[in-house]
């Protein structure tokens, strides 16, 4: 049996895209690799899980320490059933990305990337989620080759604390000014629709928008990070409590 | 115009469920009430959005007080999608629900009606979730009332704080022992697929499963509450950072 590290990595962008893809080659001389991911893109899946109809996957590779699996579920689907049904070994890390686009900030929450990290927290396993800022298919992802391999083997030597999993985000730059451990900034969406017109009357909504920073100024944040260059790196909990609101709800409610 | 506070309702269920019909019905002597949801049920959706394909929604009921649209896409589409482009009011309130079946603990990261909550504290509002732990269409949800009427308006009156949302969780009981400001309890599930044989060969997967508990013991969980009796309120956070970690993790990324 291979003393490599054992990862199991999946993504939102699908088996196929170029990011998923990279970060396999970039990782498999340093680790046994276990993809299984969605057989199309699934941007935006968020931590969503599919339980109306039944899922499948199939094998699409497989090769000594690579195997590539293709699902018919989301991301958090797909870590699960990896995890329940498939792998015999468990992995030292699960891994999401690298994602085609930023998922810092308030993104968290809608990104599969980071839902495939949450459940791999979730399910007790340390993770880690990598995103570059650049949704284009043709993103350039060799500038993050060395923070990859580095960041995937302190996360296993280190191990995370439960409930716990690092976002890892990428800024559009050729290269990085360093690392920075950030906290997740707070923004907001807005004007996220265009309206059309149906050709037999009606209105229709694609989603667009625009990220509007509520505390710009703030230099510990993963935006601010990103803006001026440093790969962001946002220690995220699963524990969504807000601890501070409990005493006084409880006086209140 | 009139003087009632102002709901915007929202489910992952649709639409059509009892659940949201149910709240509906109870908070319309006290509130002017707008529903964006789902055309059909998106159970699992978690915080997932739309952005591959155009939504489009339609107006199902029209009275004083009272509109209802159905909607093609998830939860927080809807919500998204009544505060940008449908609404010339602002709420006072976004409300979540009333979901069929559980999502305290970590269900809150797969819930559409958390979903809905959180898109409205990310969107700056107010916002509640409601969920009863029985999954069935036919849900008996008249206890909850005087519940739900006392709980929107004081979360109105009082206001939430930025980014922060609460998550109410009723037990499967005919009555209740009461409310408790609660944290999330860490809890695991496991065993969540049903490997079915294809006709023709390979296999499929239904998700189902069973929810471990890891923390059996401690009562001041969502989880201790709802196993004897109370209704659970959990104060939740859409600031996901593990503020514990960043110092942790600087000396040593």
């Amino acid at each position: 049996m291979s003393t490599k590290p054992f990862l199991l990595i999946s993504n939102d962008d699908g088996y196929q895209a170029k990011g998923i893809n990279f970060l396999v080659e970039t990782l498999r001389p340093v680790a046994d690799i276990f993809v299984m991911a969605p057989d199309a893109p699934r941007s935006g899946a968020g931590c969503s899980i599919t339980s109306a109809v039944p899922l499948t996957y199939r094998v699409v590779r497989s090769e000594p320490g690579l195997t590539v699996c293709a699902c018919s579920g989301t991301p958090t689907d797909c870590v699960k059933l990896a995890l329940g049904e498939v792998l015999d070994r468990r992995p030292d890390l699960v891994v999401g990305g690298i994602n085609h686009g930023d998922n810092s900030s308030v993104n968290t929450h809608y990104s599969g990337t980071m839902g495939v990290a949450s459940e791999g927290a979730l399910q007790g396993f340390p993770a880690i989620a990598f995103s570059l800022c650049d949704h284009r298919a043709d993103a350039d992802f060799t500038p993050l080759r060395p923070y990859l391999v580095d960041l995937v083997m302190k996360a296993i030597a280190m191990g995370l604390p439960p409930f716990t999993c690092l976002n890892v985000n990428f800024p559009l730059r050729p290269r990085f000014e360093g690392l920075r451990v950030c906290r997740m900034a707070r923004s907001r969406w807005t004007r996220e629709f265009e309206r059309r017109r149906k050709p037999g009357g009606g209105d229709y909504f694609w989603m667009t928008g625009e990220c509007i920073e509520l505390e710009p100024e703030a230099e510990d944040t993963d935006r601010w990070a990103l803006a001026h260059g440093y790969v962001a790196v946002t220690p995220t909990t699963l524990d969504a409590t807000a601890t501070g609101l409990i005493d006084v709800l409880s006086g209140r409610l």
